[in-house]
């Protein structure tokens, strides 16, 4: 049996989230760094506004960082246009080897884990993950042009309009006075497998992601011997409220108990009644916008100290639901930790068994 | 400045190759592993054909290298389709944590510089790189259906029907006699950066492609040091006739010479004329196929010592075509050295200059 868990070092030394109004609306809205609100981003096609906006959040996190874009090593980024469109055109001022990766919701986590494999081996000491989603191209591409105002089942989640940025390095031992401050570890990581239990309903991703998002969980536990008691909060990307639910009755028929350490980005980024989502938010800007403008933040101050989070992302295309195929889907696992929350599992002793 | 060549030291440990009919009656047919004459691979839809062609190179993969799809860390795979369906369903049926992957036609050199990355640091012991592309579902999804007979420009490049499959580990130090012969080595690797030159022309992609080869080739020499004299072939992905004699003249404008030692997979896999290929082959399936059935082979029986592989991607959308988008391109190096040419260049101090 190859190795599952991997344990990492890396740290997040800044990051940028860049909504639309709806995510401005939502309950993190003040959170966001930068917000259009006609969701336009100055560009004439919803596809070029994607691009723009991850454009925005990259720059704003290099910004923050007080890095140059030839600072960094690599670029790991994607979308869910077909051909990752967004990121292909969006990235292409910076002067930044690029590897492109399709994941689908998933990226989120897909890009910040092999930028931190990358920068804990010393690869790259610095790399940037980058990943968007926009309602109005999603809905062109997946479903119908918005012109055609059609009609959204209970459980279908709404694309969320966001792009999140963030640059990883390898973690520094720093003295309290570096002037500095602290950064959020990346402390290890677990990819998951192509999961696919029959589900073909796209008015129902999170029931199609949430077998997949249960598969890391169980792995992830089953190799490192840990527990969910041991986080403070388990976070997934984009179950929202249907998929959230499966997901924690998937967990309970394993053995574990997720139910009051559990949260959902999908379910947190918008009010759902107020705002008429149905089944929560999701797209690959979903996960990356609550990590980076609340989950980080949060951890860095010590309300969290330590978490789990999996972005989850279904890898269907149009077409292959229209010829028949299910949902296929992964989750990537992070485990995330505060600087002020000591050792790590792994340096405690509570080793992987592999 | 980041560093930008990556020392690797990995070994190919298997590989495998699949195609259809006109790629068999090229001049590599004969050294295919697979063919399947009318190109369906026993599937209704040319997507699920694709997407059987990568389940088929990977299995070969695995029985070739005497392993377990268990017995790998991870899969990186991609292709061409949108979504990268073709890797998602067709890579379903293993149980193998998966990295998705949109490189384009670059594909084959990212999953191979990512995987050896891995092996490299012990991040996975052993890891797949799996790509595709089909005639029939890249005709349809960016040009034309077949049932359509359009007509071809004269630089338009022939899609390629194939997938290439490979299973690469961290390299073991062998006694000659232990039985498990000698494997190739990729002893480095640079990722490339987004080039966008302002060619929107979807008939002449090679040209799209030169400059990102040429960026990436140029890279490489200034990083290390060395020249294209150290090596007996520099061999692009799918740039074919026309791209392929551009790359060439961007780098004799920056001074370096490729001419004799120059090939191109794209130039290579059909008989051009006989074959009424027009600019050549192209697809993710072109590099990948006779990086397996012909180059690793050459490389391993000593004709060929030390080569470049260079795999190029051109990495628009027909949406971001018809909006006026111009073709970004990106095109990622492997250094590849066959078991009996002794010590590496890294290792005969001929150092990279970072």
């Amino acid at each position: 049996m190859a190795r599952e868990w991997i344990p990492l070092d890396a740290e997040v030394l800044s990051s940028a989230s860049v909504v639309g109004k709806k995510e401005r609306d939502g309950p993190f809205g003040d959170l966001f760094d930068l917000c259009d609100p006609d969701g336009r981003f100055g560009a004439d096609t919803w596809e070029s506004a994607e691009s723009e906006m991850q454009r925005m959040a990259f720059q704003t996190a290099l910004a923050k960082g007080g890095v140059r874009d030839a600072d960094l090593g690599a670029l790991f980024a994607g979308d869910l246009l077909n051909q990752c469109v967004g990121s292909a055109y969006g990235l292409l001022d910076f002067d930044v080897p690029y590897f492109g990766l399709y994941g689908a919701c998933s990226t989120c986590a897909e890009s910040l884990l092999l930028a931190s494999c990358m920068v804990t081996h010393g690869v790259f000491s610095l790399c940037g993950a980058v990943t968007s989603s926009h309602f109005c191209s999603a809905e062109r591409q997946y479903r119908t042009p918005l012109e055609y105002g059609s009609q959204r089942a209970p459980t279908a989640q709404w694309t969320v309009t966001g792009a999140g940025a963030f640059l990883v390095g390898k973690r520094q031992k720093r003295t309290k006075n570096d002037g500095r401050g602290a950064f959020v570890r990346i402390t290890g990581g677990l990819p998951g497998r192509v999961i696919e239990k029959g589900v073909s309903d796209v008015g129902n991703m999170g029931a199609a992601m949430a077998p997949a998002a249960a598969d890391t969980l169980v792995r992830f536990f089953q190799a490192t011997g840990r527990s969910p008691e041991g986080y403070d909060l388990i976070v997934t990307g984009d179950l929202g409220f249907e998929g959230g639910t499966l997901l924690c009755d998937l967990m309970r028929a394993q053995g574990y108990s997720l139910a009051e350490r559990y949260a959902d980005c999908g379910r947190m980024i918008y009010h759902r009644r107020a705002q008429d989502v149905h089944g929560g938010g999701s797209g690959c800007g979903c996960s990356a916008v609550l990590l980076s403008a609340h989950l980080l933040p949060s951890l860095q101050r010590g309300e969290l100290s330590r978490i789990l989070f999996l972005a989850t992302g279904a890898m269907m295309s149009p077409d292959s639901i229209k010829q028949g195929g299910d949902i296929p889907a992964v989750a990537h696992l992070l485990e995330l930790q505060g600087p002020n929350a000591g050792e790590t599992l792994e340096e405690k002793g509570e080793a992987a068994h592999e």
